[in-house]
Parts: C-alpha cells; structure tokens; sequence
C-alpha cells in the first residue's frame, strides 16, 4: 500500500476546481481518497461557516465520482478543516489517498490510518468520554496504519465537534451541563479533551493522566504529535493517524518537532534539516516544492509573556487570540519552509508544551523526485 | 556629541513608569530627549486613539521634569507612535537622546536629528505639497545629525498627520477636495508622499519622480530607509533621521536592509550578521540584549500572492490588511532577532520594493557592553 | 396566479432543514419556488462565504426533489443572500413560490417576478453595461409579473456579482480597469449602478441620469424600491420584483416606504399602520404574525453626522461600517414590526435617500389569517 | 443647592474643547463639577484605552483651572466612561456640577451624590468584598445627596477597576486566584458584584441575597436603578447616586423604566411620556433639546433567543456580544428620544431584569426652558 498528498489551493470553501481537475485528469481516483486536511478562509471560531462549506462542497465532489451520497462520503472519509489564515497563510486543501502498490519498500514510508468516534453531545466535550473515546480511535487508527511502534507515529489530527450557544441551552434543557457554558471556551474543552486521549492511546502520559480533571488544567501534561481542531458541522471525533511504517511504500515520509514557545524558530529550522532540506534558514525554492503538507499547533502564552516581555494577545477585544497566534506562527514556519500552505490551528491545549506547540512536515524524501525536476 | 537609545515596555498608554524612573534615576536626563518612537496597543488605524494618549503621557512626564508646557515638548520632541503590536509583538518606546560627550570617537557612531514640517491640512496630504515639505524637513534633519552623506542615513522615521471624515468633510466645505475622501486611504496618500519627500531629500531618486502624480501609482519609485505613519493626533510631518557619523561618539551603531517580500527572513538573518550578531538563525538571547531599538516596513502585496500562493490579507472584512502584515512580519523578525518589541508599521507604499519593504536596527556594537555584562 | 411566501429560521448555512419539512409535509412545492430572499451569518462582506454556501445547501435540497441538478436550480431560482445579522437580527430565509388559483381575485394580491443579466465580469460593475442591463431585466420581470404600472412595483431585489482581488487584478492583466482596485469598494460600484437600472426601468428617473458617470457621486438620484446586494458566489444580476397586481390572488400584500434617515422611525411606523396593524409602536405579537417578511436598506450617513451629532461609523478600523448600520437599523424596525427575521442590508447607494434607505414590508392583509387564528 | 448637567460631544478621546469653551465662558465653574460620565470610542472591552484617555484629559483641563493636580481631580471626581458608540451612538461626556442656590425649591429636583470605595485588588473582583464596599459608598453617596427615600433614586452609576491578564496572573503569583483568569469575563464579575451592592444598598433585594455565591448564577436578583461599568484606568468603585429630592433647585428632573427585552421599545416610549415628552414614537427635536444625558443598560440574551427568534450575538468571532447589544438597543432607544448622545453599556448582569436592562433619562421639566426657546 502506499499514501500519497495532494495539495490544492482554495479560492473560496466552494471553488474544489483544484481536486475535480485532478479527479478527472486521473491524477487522483476519488474512491482512494482517505481524508482531507485544510485551511480555510474564515475566523477558526464558533461562527465559522467555511469548514462545513469545504466539506459539503467536497464530499459532493467525491459522491459524484464514486457514486456515494454526499453524506456517506463524510461518513467514510474524515474532512478536517481549521478556519483561519492570517497573514501569509495560504488556504489549501490536502487531499490523502491510499492506493495499493506492488513496488517494492524501500524503508519505512508515509502509513494513515483514520478512525471515528461514535457521535459525541455537548456534555462529552472536555469530559472523559471525549478522552477514552478519542484514545480508542487513535488506537484503530493506528492499527489500520499498521504502524508497528508509538514512536513511528508523528502525527495525529482530531477534528471534533464545536457546539454553538444553543446547542448548550438544549443540553441544560435536558438537564445536563456542559464543561462550560461559553462556546468558544467548550471548543477549547474539546482540543483539551482530546489531545489527552492521543496521549494516552499512544502511552505519551500515564494512564492516569488521561482524567479529565486534568482538562486545561495541567498543562505539562501533552501529547506531542496531537493536534486537535473544532467545528460545528461535525458531531463525532474523527481522528488521522499518520506516521511511517515499513509496510508501506512510496516517495513520502514525516517528521515532527515541538516548538517550545511561539519563537522557537530553530525547531522548525532542525526538523527541515532533518528531513533533508537546506534550510540557511529558508528552504530554497527548489527543494520546497518537495513539501506535501505541514501542520503547526500553536497558542497565545498563558502568562501574557514572550520571551519576558508583554504581548496583548490575551486582552484583545477587537481580533481573537487565535487570529493574533496563528498568524505569528504561521508567518516564522511558512520563512522557514518557503511554503505558504501551512495547516496552522491554535489552541494546543495539551498539545505540545505549554506556551508552545508542534510541527509536523510530510515530504517526499530528498532524491525522490521534485526537487531534481526543477534543478 | 553623543545619542543613547532607551527602550521601555508599555503596560499601558497612560503608564510612563519606565521613563519615569530613568528619569528619577538619573539615567535619562529629560532635557536630552530628542525623540520617542514607540509601538501602541490600538489598531494602527483611522480610530487609534493610543497613539495621542501616550503621547499626551510622555509630553506631561517630560513638561513635569523640565518645566515645559506638555504642548511645548511636543512641538520640540517628536512623539512618532504607530499602533498595532499584533501576534508576538510587545507594546514600548524608545526615547532618543543626545548628550554632550568629551570623549574621543572610536569611528562612526550613531547620529541622529530631528524636524518638523510646517502644519499640514487634510486637502495637502498625498499631494505636492506634503512631499516637498518632507524633503525640505529631511535635508535639515540630517544637517542637524552632522550626517555627512546620504549613503550614512539607514533609517528616516517619519510621522504624519491622519484625518477623521470629520475633517475631510470640512475640507470640502472650504471648497477643497482631498486625494480620497476615505479617512484609511487618505493616511495611505500621506504615507506614499512622505516617502517620495524622504526618497528625493537623499538622492534616492531622480527629483523628477518626487511628483505627486507618481503617489500610489509608480510603486517601483521608493526609498529604502524611509519608515511612514500616520495619526490623528498630530497635524505636521515630523521627521527623525538616523544614520551614523564619525562626528558623534557612543557604543551604538545601526544598520538597514530592504526586505523583498513578507518572507524574505533571509535579509533580516543576513542585517543581524552584519551588526556582528551570531544568529543561526536566530540571535542567541546574551547578544539580543545588544540591541537597542528595531524598526520594520512592510504590506500585504497588492497583487493577493505571496511566492505564488494566495493570501487573503485584502479581502478580509473582519481584520484590516495591516493587523495581518504586521503579525506576520513582526514574527519573522522577531524570530530572527529574539525581541517583540519591534516597531512594525504596515503600509510601506514606496518604502521598500512593492511587496516588500525595510528593516533596520540599532545595537550596541559588538563588544562594547550589554552581551559581556551577560556572559 | 398566487404568490406565497414562507419564512424559515437558518440555524447554520448548511442546514435547511426547515424548507425541507415545509416540502416534505406538502406545505411547499419544490417545483414553484421561484426565489429565496435571505440573511446569513457573515460578515455581508467580500469574505463571506455563508452566502454561498446557503445557496448551495438549498440548490441542492430542491434539485433533489425536482430532479434538476443544482445548478439547473441556481440558474432558474434567484438566490438573494446577504450577510450580516449584527444585534437582534435572525438569520433565516423567505422561499417565494407561485402556484396556480382558481379562486377568484379579491383587489390586488402579491405579485412576483424575476429575470436575470446576462454575466457580468469585474470590469462591467458599477459601469453603464451593469446599468442598462439591470434595466432591461427589471422590465422583464415586471412584464412576467404582469404588474402593470411602475407605482404597483414596492421593491426589487437586485443581487449582483462582487469580485476578490484577484479577480480584479486578472481582469488588469486582461488590459481592463475596474471602477476601483478595492474590492469592498467594488461592491459599492456595483450596488449603486444596479440601483440606476432599477429607477431608470420603472421611470423613477430620467433616463439620462441613469449614466455610470452619476454613479455613487450624484445621491440625490435613486430609486425608492431598489435594494441590491453583491456577493463574490454569483456572476449576474439577479433581479426579483415585488408589487401587487389584480390579475393574482392570496392573502399577502406588500407596502413600501422611504427612510429619511437611520432614525426615521416614524416612517416604519406609518408603513405598519398603512399595512392594518396597530403600531403603538410596536405591532403587538399576535398581529405580528402576519408578517410575512421585510427588506430594509441603509447606510451609514456619508457626512459623519445623525441628525446633527457625529457617529463614529465610517472610522472605524475594528468593525466594517455596515456592520454599524444594520445593528443599528435593523433593531429599530425590529422594534416596530415585533420580528427579528428581517432582510436588513446595508449599502444603499442610490437606494433611497442619501443618509436614508428604505422598508418593504411583505404581510398579510389584515383579516385574511393568522392574527384571527392566534386571538 | 442645585445640580445641573452639561453634555458635550467629543471629537477624539483628547479633545475637551466643549468643557474647555463652558469654563473659559463661565457656564461651569470647574469647582463645582462632582461627576462625569461619558461615552468615548473604543471598543468598550479591555483594551479600551479610550476611557483612561479621556480621564487623562479632563482631569488635566479641571486641574489646570482648580489648581488642582490631575491626580487629586481624579481622586474627588468620579469619571465614569463607557466605551463603545456603535452604529448611531455619538460620543460625549456629561458634566454634572453642583452650586449653592438660593432660590426657592419648587418641588423635587434633581440631586446627585458620589462617593468611592476603597481600592479593589484583582481577587476582590466579584466578592464579597467588592459587594459590601458597594453598598457602603451608594449609602455614602445617597446620604450626600440628601435623598430621602431610595423610592427618590433613579439611577446609580458605578465604574470598577477591570483588570488586564498581567494583574491576574500577578494575584495568582501572590497566591491569590481570581473569580475566573479570563480578563474580559472578570469585567462581567466586578459588574455583577456591584450591582448587587446597589440592590442591598437601597433595599431592592433582601440583604441575604447580596452573597457572592449569587454573583452571574442567579440573574433573578437585581437592581432596578444600577448601571455598572469597568476599565482599567481605575481601582477603586465609583460611585454617582443621582436622584430626585426636594431639597434642591434647578429645572432638572430624572425618571428611570426598566426595559424587559432589548425590544422593550414601550418602556422607552412610555419613560419619555412620564418626563412630559410627545414621544409618538419620536421625541420631536424642539422638544429633544429638553433632554440632557441619558443612560442604558443592555444585553444580548443569555439564551440565545430575542422574542422566539436566534440571535446570533453570543457566537460572534469578529464582534463582541456588548458591541453588538449596544449598537441595537442604543438605536431603538435614539429613536424615541431623538438624540444619539446616550450613554449605552453593555454588560447589564444583575441590572434590571434577564435578558433586559434599564434606562433612565435626564431631562429638563416641562416647561423649564429649552424646549419653549425654540418653538
């Protein structure tokens, strides 16, 4: 077997031009496609319609080709999208397919592995259902993969549900609290929640720390390869597993680093080394068009600091934290890797270190192709 | 003669702590302060009342010490205020100040001088009039400075006046008409033609092309040290030029350096060394504190890409273009230099490469102090 | 002939769950909708998409149950959104459909019609091309109609093309300027030469002044009736008009008025009372069920000024001028008629009076049902 | 003794040129001014600077003409400000003075009293403390004001310290927690708290309710005349008691109505009436002059519903719940009282009744003066 990405640019969340020409080009054969990882136009929070759009306009594209209903496309196939692109950053898709290859391995290569949880309500989020659901899904996924060890594992994306005001009135209704009653805070309860759940399933933490009385609590408690979206058009976990196995085949691998605070620029400088770029400190053209994706969680530091000094992040009324993080980060990552087409979503509650976050990068391995076709 | 540069973090715009106990301490001598440059907590727009409220403290803090009137300090001090510290950036000032020095120069330090043009009104901004004044008020700057020539001048601040659609408005009653009667754009005329005055002072460009009819139309014709921002509270260009010169003596130095799009980290590396920085790519923290005061230019390119890629920056209703540059841009730097307090001023219209913009620093030179205390 | 109008709450874009039980219970047949008129959750902005996706979830909801494809359904069906549901403003959407009577004519009744231009591209809008053609689709669709004289016309929708800045810099590398290089501003241009069309076609002006050079310069020429809206998901002027002719029958009628300014309640006033209800001044709840729907225009006035003190609306960097004014507008006439699901739009260049706009008000006549039903 | 009131409009948060012009006129005595309370620019939120702004200014014009400093202006004068003019609101101040008058008392007249609190630290926000120190200066003020009876109080304006996230991680570093680490939401708390202090204080509610342990949970108990405010430019609870007493003079009269709804436009118009207004519904403007400050309390409800309807307010991203509120409510009620200049706050916890708020107008007696001046 072998996975390969696809990347497209996004005009707008109802223009998948970019997909429908490589579906009929042949490039890409609709029933392969495994999950979608993307960026959109709008604000990442409570109010943003752009992620359900993507995903409607998508799972219509696909259905149309494989002969599915649009709903059982979205049923099979996770569609992970993050709002928000401010500065630099460039809205995109990245379309994963998994098609069987009879070439022979030649070392580990790129492995997926997507599950789902079963539908969760607003009273799950940020509680322990959200974490041992998640944590059992991360396993099945990972397990589908057949990625053999934890440590192959460098990427794990969660999209779960978002819940506006008045799905929490409904819950109260019911006579059932929810973790929060302000929406965008219960988003944050669900990263939270479920970042601890990949943690677990994939032994990062004690078991024992996996307890949702550590939500957003206890902050030196993470996963490093969680990162954890929300939405309001999705009711259920779903959860990407990607990684490398020996089992798989293709041009691709993926690594990852922490990002220890929203500067730690040299992080991101090591792991495009690691992956064997030249990296002084830009990736130049040439070799950058050998990225396939990257996925950076980031967030505001909680104690209004960077670095010792101020920043106003936490105290905006005008423009959210999320905006001002995935902004900043967006742009430091984007110098580094020559690419604009960055999956970058805030909130990393217990994802990667507090005050910091993560980044993972698939590409293909040096020498496998793109790169010598433009030298 | 000799320039010290101080910079002090910004709880507040009404909170002047910092300088107030330079003062009381006996490090800054109030008399000596030349100009303040600083980065407030507001949006950088139309509606940025920061930008008057900290000048209004620094004026009454320095009035109480020297027994000038607040509006008298004011007309001596430029008080050059730009508001927006989104993402990583930290709200400060910088205070300039010059002082008799007997000791022998140790080759060129860092020079600085100040002017004022004379009041402009709504219906003069963007227009010929604007840039004549600019360059009338550079070229007696740098003569204050004892700069001898222009190629020794690496950073030119300028701060013009902004008007409410009150005042164009009444402008029109006289029977007047500005270059646009949108308040946001108008500040972007008087951004274009300061430039122009600064870039036809230094030789930069033909005189020729310092004609009004090139504002915001020839983007090829710019100057590459000129920095321009504009705000309600105040009504004259006032101008600040920075260079070095073998007539001024102190451990400081700065240096520029055009970046040629919002990526372009390698500029800003490539500066960092020249100033005798290790910065791999980023500054390590014992030398960062060699740094003084940093000051960057830049805009989301007009044509919607970056490197090839689209951005959304100008099609954002709900966060201004500028919000979004100044994050990404600042981060950039930031990342490189290891400091937030930077001053980052969105709308480099001819100031800087179209697309792109400029950098400067000012730092200790190496070896002359602040890394050895540290190491 | 009869025309009804059936208005539905819009919990998310993507969910229409409320026509679909309309048409599964019968009450709605899909092949008789001829428009849908409505208020999304954006920003009514270049960047919203909420109107886009809203017409894909409903093209695709009715083509499902007519059997046509959706954008068989887009092409046949105007689907007039607008973004902005800013204070007590609920989102939802008013289904028009037209079904055979054979009930015999009692007076006037409601009376739609609908025609739409050919496409227009970035260059056409706000420009004598987008004029004529909204002229000739207004005489269309009032012909459809068969309302016989302009004065039986009580409001047009108009929904036009706006374009990103790509489109319209695509359109400066084919050798073509747009009215403007802003593409909110661009929208403007296109709101107020569609508004010419409209008062030309119904001989509310003299067809000379129906000129692309009048366009958002004169504002004394307007239509009372006109209220157009741009959004980037169309590429024609999408033209629906509303009036009341004898030759058809139903309960609903429609009444119209001009707003002299944003505070001009007494004329929503006069307008509720002319429609039958008891205004004192808010319609109390049993009558206001007879409300079928109600459009407004407005706009923030362009000197600065409501009724002799400043407003801060067009100065504002944080929050888009029309984002002001219809909070602002659209709680006023809330007030009035007792109903939150109003159509408010802002952006009345040309619609109404300068610093005005204008109400429709499509309801009941009284007598005819509900407000029987609930006393 | 009799109190008047000056209103004056307010072009930028540092322009106190109205105030300026009534001094140097002799039409206010800067000794006999004991309150301001205004509405300036910003966004009303924690990083509103606006108000601290406009404190800086005044304090320095009464100062500069009192021989007072600014600093001991501020500690014997309440500057109450409010940011946020949203939509049709106008920014202004109104200066409350009070002068000895030996004329004879004919009937009840307006009567004002203020008194301020001890300082509050960050976790005295919302408390227990912040409660009883409440209650105890509005008895201190009511008691300056000689108001007999709190059937006499027709409005208590309160301003309490917000805090930004640097004070509330400063308070948990001195071992201290906050009511909720969240700056904008501890703004919610100090308002709550306050509230319910005015409710204690005048006997609205049984002392026992007056419990921390009430504070945001039961929104049932509340104060029927209290207006609360915070902003971090203060640290203390400022306390103006304004009433109607028959111990003093002068023309001027207050009424207060609750509003049940934000659409509870016949509490507006039935206040206006009370006060001797033709309000059908609007004040007509020679009668509007009468009006001399006026005073809201609003709030998007907390269920998500207006009349049966969603509001989108509470799932806002872009646009804050209270600028939203304020834009609605102030419209409706500008739109009776024909006047923008109202004070408009958001925030109304404990403030009048759920989902509703209160409003109390300022208004010369019928007859008094201005109104026949004009006519």
């Amino acid at each position: 077997m072998r996975t390969d990405v696809h990347r497209f640019g996004l005009i707008d969340p109802g223009d998948v031009s970019g997909l429908r020409k490589a579906i009929e080009g042949g490039y890409v054969k609709p029933k392969e496609i495994v999950a979608v990882i993307g960026k959109t136009h709008g604000n990442g929070l409570v109010n943003d319609y752009t992620r359900g759009y993507l995903m409607m306009s998508l799972s219509q594209l696909i259905g149309g080709h494989t002969g599915e209903s649009a709903q059982s496309v979205c049923e099979r196939v996770p569609f992970i999208f993050s709002g928000g692109v401010e500065g630099v950053l460039s809205p995109h898709y990245a379309v994963f397919t998994v098609s069987p290859d009879k070439s022979k391995a030649d070392g580990p290569a790129l492995a997926v592995g997507v599950a789902f949880t079963p539908p969760l309500l607003p009273e799950n989020v940020g509680r322990q259902r959200q974490i041992d659901l998640t944590a059992a899904a991360v396993a099945e996924a990972m397990s589908k993969a057949g990625i053999a060890s934890p440590a192959d594992v460098h990427f794990v994306q969660v999209k779960g549900p978002a819940f506006t005001l008045a799905d929490i009135v409904e819950a109260s209704e019911r006579g059932l609290s929810c973790a929060t009653d302000n929406a965008g805070k219960l988003m944050a309860f669900g990263r939270a929640a479920s970042a601890l759940g990949v943690a677990r399933a994939l032994g990062e933490i004690d078991p024992a720390r996996a307890d949702e009385s550590l939500v957003l609590k206890d902050f030196d408690t993470y996963s490093s390869v969680a990162s954890v979206s929300a939405g309001v058009e999705i009711r259920t976990n779903e959860v990407v597993v990607i990684g490398t196995s020996a089992s798989w085949t293709g041009p691709l691998t993926i690594g990852h680093a922490l990002m220890s605070d929203p500067l730690d620029i040299g992080s991101v400088v090591q792991l495009a080394r690691d992956l064997g770029f030249t990296a002084e400190p830009q990736i130049p053209s040439h070799q950058a068009a050998r990225i396939r994706a990257a996925f950076v969680k980031c967030e505001a530091p909680r104690d209004g600091m960077v670095r010792g000094k101020t920043h106003t992040m936490l105290n905006d009324g005008d423009m959210d934290q999320q905006r001002h993080i995935r902004g900043a980060v967006g742009a430091i990552v984007a110098s580094v890797l020559n690419d604009t087409a960055l999956f970058v979503s805030g909130g990393a509650e217990h994802q990667g270190p507090d005050t910091g976050g993560m980044i993972a990068v698939i590409a293909e391995k040096p020498g496998a192709g793109a790169e010598l076709l433009v030298s």
